[in-house]
């Protein structure tokens, strides 16, 4: 990796024009990594712009100059990017609209940590051992000699504190600790960002979460467990589908769940579903059983049926494939 | 703290039969820290007791040697204790029936976080920097040469991540992110650990939280939230009031809620009230107009009022003390 680091240097400095981005449905993890990219190579003076790929979710709007990350109209054929980094984007497809800049662009690092990046880029950090992409950046920001001050380090202890669930994830290693160690040391306002990102629910969200609960259905010994969200539920709360996020880990953390389960009702008869598993259930595979997939412990797949048939069909095939 | 650390240690060594109790309702850093402190010493080769001052919630029943934690029939007047170690104890009144163990212990040494402690013992450890007792106990066992192997390890993991909301709440310093490292490194089964400490709610509580979050009612611009929990919730439920456990907090994390209140019906007129605040309202002093008080964030009182009626005057007082 050593040679690959000073390649790198060498490319960022001798860069004038460098652009950033990162994946659609931005999460905790790109927006931060970004940011503190964008943050530390502005600190040697390097012109930094940094590509907004999607909406940002309200919960990140907090970080420190996020209004760095903005929409531009980049005319590829006038004027190639002289350097593009891509951050915690496992492929192409996922810069959405902007997915052609790769192409266009003079030279590509790629950053991540996702065990499926397809090592799009002209150098490759790809380290599936890193909790989250934040910690590369922290690695490769101090590698450079650039201080991590504390709007970097609010930016990365976002990134990391979110792709871990608070530091609760398997993913976590003794590293991830000791890179929190020197983020805490630089001064951030450690109470202000937990509230911001853990005790800052809405109340649409929050009644949606009531609803969707009342719905809990078990199966198997509450070994299966199901939960939904239809669009007359969405409405009741005045909330959009993206406010469902946390709904299935209160499920899945039931004692005796080991497969959980979220319904949400697209529109009629098109049902995307969520599974989590606890321990031994691979549920990309129940998924493949309808065109869809993921992670063994994460995965979803689209039913086109109603939510009760919906619901009925995965149930059986999680019971079928257990 | 050198000195008071010296004379511990020349304590512990000459002390033949060593007693170790923490406080009553035992929580995951008062569990975590006697276990550790009482294999810490195993190693080498003190005759170590644990006296169960309560009974150990189920979620804690997992940690390696928990059948040390047991019932001793103390005949204090035949037989003193050579030496009684308190951890996690603010002061002698937590210890419940067993509170008279320390007068009649030669020598006591008091470990605690708690900016309250009473300073009991004849020995006081009380740092109230340290985010658990866990912490002060693994700094004491290694000051003492002891190696912290997996078991221990274990116990002080849990000890730290269960009394810091998982490395969340604003007691954590960066010491308790490099103590971690240590214990990851000590190898402990972290993904283990962390099921079973946030992935394992019961059935009957899960049923007890959702019907418990279903009375949600917000006053002041969603400033002011309540839940309640009845007699006829928990039967329904098949739940306990133990289980209320999290409940509040749920209600704490909606953003604009500054003070959750959870109203808990022991029996008809007799409602336990509990208080979280977010960033700034003292509610110890809202809990003391009802002769109750605690923290600034955190507090509770008993109003012998119906419960619509102990809501009604609990909200009043929380705006009254804006």
């Amino acid at each position: 990796m050593n040679n690959t680091i000073s390649e790198l240097i060498k490319k960022i400095s001798t860069a004038n024009n460098i652009y950033i981005a990162s994946h659609v449905n931005p999460d905790g993890d790109s927006i931060g990594s970004i940011l503190a990219m964008a943050l530390g190579l502005r600190k040697i003076n390097k012109n930094v712009n940094i590509i907004k790929t999607d909406e940002i979710p309200s919960d990140y709007l907090f970080l420190p100059n996020i209004h760095m990350i903005r929409t531009y109209d980049i005319d590829e054929e006038k004027d190639p990017i002289d350097l593009l980094v891509v951050l915690d984007c496992g492929d192409i497809d996922r810069l959405g609209k902007f997915k052609s800049i790769v192409s266009n662009s003079k030279f590509v690092i790629n950053i991540d940590h996702h065990i499926s990046n397809s090592g799009f880029g002209d150098i490759n950090i790809v380290d599936e051992q890193s909790a989250a992409t934040g910690e590369l950046v922290f690695d490769l920001l101090v590698g450079m000699g650039i201080q991590i001050d504390k709007e970097i380090a609010t930016c990365l202890y976002t990134a990391i504190s979110t792709d871990t669930g608070s530091f609760s994830y398997d993913n976590v290693t003794s590293r991830t600790h000791e890179i929190v160690v020197s983020l805490i040391n630089a001064g951030i306002d450690k109470s202000d960002i937990n509230i911001r990102l853990y005790q800052s629910r809405s109340i649409e969200r929050t009644n949606l979460f009531i609803s969707s609960f009342s719905t809990l259905k078990t199966y198997n010994d509450n070994k299966i467990a199901t939960v939904k969200v239809t669009q007359d539920m969405l409405k009741k709360a005045n909330a959009k589908m993206e406010d469902t996020e946390g709904i299935i880990s209160f499920i899945r953390d039931i004692k005796p769940v080991e497969v959980a389960c979220l319904l949400k009702e697209n529109k009629e008869k098109e049902i995307k579903i969520s599974l989590r598993s606890k321990r031994f259930v691979d549920v990309s595979k129940i998924c493949s059983a309808f065109n869809g997939g993921g992670h063994k412990r994460a995965s979803g797949c689209t039913i086109n049926e109603s939510i009760n048939d919906a619901e009925r069909l995965i149930v059986e095939q999680i019971i079928k494939m257990w």
